[in-house]
């Protein structure tokens, strides 16, 4: 029943969201015994305006 | 002062929100006998693209 | 299946943490009108020395 | 490597929370002595429907 | 930069923690289509006193 | 009522700790014009075994 919550940059596609989401669970899965029904994935996107490194955002850094 | 972090599906109503929020926090102050002002809530809506269990977002199993 | 996240001071016994862990999931279940199994609890005892609130911790104050 | 999760209440300016950004980052590498670089900050804009304290919304106290 | 914060029930040997968190950085990786480097994995072990489904902790549950 | 929550690798002195938590209290209410009240701070120590980047655990990496 582990529950993966995963923070990334907006933006990418729904495509490449849903094959993360899929392939993230099957590698836990796989890892650590467990049926795949029990993986949750919750994904964050978070805004380039509110992630920063160093004290400067990603929305600055472009 | 507890904080409680509430991640669900999105799509409820604001009154069923409202209410949710209203009741975890007397329950969770009336069982740590605490006086309700220290409690604190907050919800997370998830999209249904960006939940999923057993690798399937819940926006694909509808 | 709304995942609820509690934060709260360490030092709590095991029957009023149990307490607070199956009230919580029912008010939450009977509001949303899920099933009760669909709710996850996961709590978080968080150190007094490492909880502050206006800058000084909960273990100062004391 | 620290990470900052910082949840605030929306409606700030943008210039306001990009210098809430910068001052934490520096602060807090200033204080672990590490370097700048290494700090991450992510902001978590949080509607006032969404936050209560004490069973009350933020919107409704309004 | 994505962080992908993991929850699971404690008592995983330090092999099988270490396999996850290389193999899920990896998949993130190469899904994402970004340097590994960038992939960042933080695990939090919670006891099963402290986890819940259906309002009974797993340690009930055994 | 800003709530951070800073995740750092573990071993840093009661002091340090101590005084991040309060530096980046004040520049917090500093930066929002709020009272330093308002501002709560969470720490969460993790161990190098379970901190990864590049899918390798800060463990591995010393």
């Amino acid at each position: 029943m582990p529950i993966l919550n995963i923070q990334l940059l907006d933006g990418r596609s729904d495509e490449m969201k849903k094959e993360l989401i899929q392939k993230v669970s099957v590698v836990t899965a796989d890892t650590l015994k467990i049926p795949l029904e029990h993986v949750q994935v919750i994904l964050h996107e978070v805004s380039r305006k509110h992630w920063a490194r160093g004290g400067v955002t990603y929305s600055e850094k472009q």
